[in-house]
């Protein structure tokens, strides 16, 4: 038996990772294959070019690197920059500062620029840093699409309006982990030269693969950008790719197949379906946050992330306890406040595979941890506000009309 | 991609089939086997031991038929009793309508006594029948424990008192079908004769083992029973036993791994626990239904049932819509109402491997549905009146203390 | 850990239960479902379609029951045939002499027609009996295409030539479990009246669908006999199939979406490459047993089964001892002698979802269990001539091509 | 339906990935779950208990990072040396290549020591590099245990002897990629201070964990490594292994349920039970290769690899042709020959969860493949001579006497 069996379902709430729909359990329910026969490279052809779909590129080119999102970053940086590089990065929440220091580990000089957590990154500073940059010394701007550790959402849009307006050349790398396949997302349109995602994030599969989607310029960049690198380097891809077979390495043939069934999915749901979708979650989960008169750790609707939310609690409560209880009495697994937010915060992950009911239980499960550790929440309250704007705003599912 | 695909996961609140916890489905997930070897005998032996504890009989003799409920059935009246036989059976609904359809299509002799829907058997009726039948014509009494179709669940203890008082030597058979491994159920106790259930119910499992038990006085009975029967016939399964092969015919091996995991789950959790987790799950659905202003169709408090509620729409509502309403906008899957009260109840099903917020986002749901078919109920009142009594009554799950 | 694990593949080699492919133990990897969503319905209407196929009928009406072999035999009687009828029936081996036993005790008038086991039926005797019946009191015919104890292929067309050239209005039962699916058999051109097969046998399925075929003058039949039936009745299904919901009781959702797989792998393959592919098989382990100077238990070439082999072994020899040790010692399944002939024969099934290189597999472990047990096979000997034969006969795989 | 689809089961031969044992791909069907919970960390505490076992190590650190077997690698290299540092790196065939180049990307000065691919590491070089070096400019000792690509086992015990003969304190690296789990390996003994290995090989799983494992002197030497390093850095996994949350970033669920059964299948087998079988598999395939009249690629006894074998092919054939056609036609998948001996040799990986009957299987088809390509092996002969042995060799499955 497992040790952490409970009857019924685990209801799975952390932003990541995130609930694996069953057409996916099943399609990586397989044996091994040989990944030099025809079959696979086949496979793989047509997956690199679907998964730009996600990216909305059509000039992008992706890598499905067998690693985690820490893996995708690495390989965002070191593929297009050389030690000693100048790059803005903006710290605004744990998964930032964790990029940072990779950035600081890998020996780039780095302009942190930082925001209270709870705000988005701070784009007056980034203007202003490029309009004084007339040397183009800023070889990177590197952002997070979406701060997982306080559900902040940055304006990509706004970022490259700035490069635009200052002309200017820095490469423009987005971590989209918790946003691509659940927020709007376009590389190609905001001129992002590398985004990077995992797969246990909205592409709900298990972790395994950091898939990474260069811009031609930062192809370009591939080719004189000094960081050491072997198993991130893109080239072994791309000499792979042209030679047709496609892996320098063996990958997971069960998350190919599983990768293959998650874009289907979101496919047949439509991406901009998809986005719907987790704007709605987004959207309902606010609106219980609200009526149980707790505060959003976001601090301005700007910002409201439809992937994650994290709520501030009363000082007099310990956000971990929140956390804990829930796991252990109603099977329901939230997301813990992360470093400086530790014990103030818990987080509410609403991305990939989830529908309304199953963000319903959940709400009305946090309702009943509230209570459990003081916090004199209303039950019912945040599952009729979430509901009343569900009952308004959800669409028949196509398949069954 | 599947006909019925929707985002996230089905709701599925029928009473039966049920959800299936992971666990079991991993175990299932296999080749076939040899059952002639020595493993799958092996096995069924354990199984045999380990089935009678759902019964509550260390007397009985258990039969696990590749069948449904319906085979179950027949293998129970076949097997004791003779065509042109009386017995007294209980119309209380359309499960208990189908099991005398079949007794009267088997050749018995059946006194129907029937019900209101919404009601439990009339046990006065049986009173002056026992009392009238000093010369013992009655040869079984036939009775669903519960009856799926209205929510309704019988007293078993009180018949056997009545059977009892009147030192009546009729059998006694029960179908179990949506009672047995979630609500309190005693075949020695009570002394049942025979009593059966199908694995897609309570147990968890899909369709396809009806287990049928037999108490010794039913064994007995098998051996002058007339009815004709082959593949239903306890004594060819009784011959296997004996030879220690165990199976007259090939088993499904693996609805075996999955009833062994099934089992390993009941008694992990514990079988009492089991059935009060059923009782908490059975009470707030209630709590809801009142706290939506609707009514039970179970008419009497002694009667409702912690496995299915059957809940009645006002009159200017079909319930069908609420069904198929259910299904098409929320991926929630509801009971119909059936036969005489098709269009005037759904049902909501809490049975089986499900936990509290499974139910509480079943609960959101149905809330929706009510305003989206026009019925003015106050969003979350059922959720709050639901997770109010869970709050209170819900243990910590002991594998994570 | 399961009793029975071993180290690598178990190599199963019984006439039943079979290798389930990986797709469908994939597809059958799934949660319950509501069937009385509109879901199940529409796949269902398919399927009946679909299963037509591989009985090679346009006008036959299948149902597919849950149950075994021996529920589908009981279907197959009960609904066509009334208590006292007379029939012919064969008995060949184990599978034919318990289907004769289930005849008998449904008290229908059984003429046995007995061959020694290892030869065909003896359908000179069925000539004279015909020829002698002008009054027609001969109401069925029952044979089985195909005697899984002993490898013997009846010649069905033979049997509706006879009824023919009698112009015998008999009905014509075929129990085609270990046939159908694998050997060729032509429903419709033959006039079989009703057909049946299991889930477990060619089409590669766990067992729990026993699925029998009626032809128009069967259902006719079903009208007016008498034999007491309710779980098996033709009619409770052909109700539900005019309602368009198509299920008396609850089907395993599993084993509908698994037999939706296993037909779209026998229809990509092609139902007559399949047919082929079994017959490569046979032959080649005929081959084998030849080089290893053993016996067929089947007597005549006229009667050789491409599904499954019964192989003597000298009298020195306890078979049981060769099932025993291939499965200790090589982790390989094979079958046993069963009744009349155990101890002198071990049986090889080589049905279903199977390919030349395990047969291989099979044999060379065959021929080592030979050595241990004492019998002096040239280790190689059967190997190399089977795949001589493949080597010769094997076609490309169609869609590796 | 697959691409790939061909009837009855894939005949993986490939040396990787490999044949995953059906309790392990039960034991990976499962959601994801959060690895924040106390389950997950609880369960890891064990795991890296339980990986010391396969190393043989009582003193080792192992690390379960993310990647593959070139990810382990770049972790084992990067974590211990720093750029400019002299190592000793044996070049034996495509796997050695590989990693030399790494190592050299990597910007470490490499001695590469070639032999002739088919013969092992020239030891009488190192010997002689190690005495010259008195000033123990070598910082490393890079050897492949077994390499895929030929199908050569180097003598481990014999490197630690000439390094403790010159005292020399150089590192001793090994990628134990295709031999860990699978042949004698002892890290303790040997003192081997980094060793590593993939999932996908003969732990049988799928791709997707690197298995590093660091001795107490490599631990030390990873705080003075400047090797720039942060998705594989050491200390990232010891920071969190001492706050007991153990991953820095998001490890597979999946893969974490799965080497928990894989792992306990090995120990319940007995790792030197499953050492002793591969030794059998390889035998008996270099029996076969010898009956066939081809040379093992392997110059030399002393090298034989147990776990995977590569044949050469007369001149006038082209092995790319056999492995092309061994999937074409017999659903057999070899694996080719690479680089300088492309064309040259087939390979038959002969590691993981396999057993007797699946290789002979295997055997068997490999001589038609033969004959097709016109090589004019007599059928059988491999077969013969492999089972003479298997024979003579296999044990009784010990859960099964």
């Amino acid at each position: 038996m497992d040790y952490v069996y409970g009857p019924g379902r685990n209801h799975l709430f952390v932003p990541g990772p995130v609930n694996i729909p069953e057409p996916v359990l099943r399609a990586m329910n397989r044996n091994n294959e040989d990944y030099r026969s025809p079959a696979v490279p086949a496979m793989t052809k047509i997956l690199l070019e679907d998964v730009k779909k996600i990216f909305k590129t059509t000039t992008g080119t992706p890598f499905m690197i067998p690693t985690t999102g820490t893996g995708a970053w690495e390989s965002a940086l070191t593929n297009t920059l050389s030690p000693g590089d100048r790059i803005v990065s903006f710290l605004i929440g744990q998964f930032s500062l964790l990029w940072i220091d990779q950035q600081q580990r890998l020996n780039f000089k780095v302009d942190v620029v930082e925001s209270e957590w709870g705000q988005g990154a701070n784009l007056d500073i980034l203007a202003s840093k490029l309009a004084e940059d007339t040397a183009h010394t800023i070889k990177a701007i590197c952002i997070v699409h979406n701060e997982t550790a306080t559900g902040v959402t940055n304006n990509l849009a706004q970022v490259r309006r700035i490069l635009d307006e200052y002309r200017h050349p820095a490469l423009f790398l987005v971590d989209g982990v918790s946003s691509i396949c659940a927020l709007d997302f376009r590389m190609d349109e905001w001129g992002v030269d590398v985004a990077l995602t995992g797969s246990q994030k909205a592409l709900s599969l298990p972790t395994g693969i950091g898939i990474v989607c260069a811009s031609p310029k930062a192809l370009e960049a591939s080719k004189t950008a000094k960081s050491v690198r072997v198993f991130f380097d893109w080239n072994d891809y791309l000499k792979f790719y042209k030679l047709g077979t496609y892996w320098p390495y063996t990958p997971s043939i069960q998350l190919l197949y599983g990768l293959r069934t998650a874009l289907d999915l979101i496919f047949e749901e439509g991406l901009d379906n998809v986005i719907a979708r987790h704007s709605r979650l987004g959207k309902a989960t606010r609106l219980a946050v609200e009526a149980w008169g707790l505060k959003n750790c976001t601090q301005s609707e700007e910002w409201f992330s439809d992937t994650v939310t994290a709520v501030l609690v009363p000082p007099y409560i310990d956000s971990t306890e929140i956390v804990r209880r829930a796991w252990k009495r109603y099977n329901l697994s939230l997301g813990l406040g992360l470093n400086k937010i530790a014990g103030k915060v818990f987080r509410i992950g609403h991305l990939g595979n989830l529908n309304e009911l199953q963000l319903l239980g959940c709400l009305a499960g946090v309702e009943m941890v509230l209570r459990d550790v003081g916090y004199p929440v209303k039950l019912g309250s945040g599952v009729a506000a979430a509901s009343a704007y569900f009952q308004n705003n959800t669409p028949l599912i196509p398949s069954r009309i």
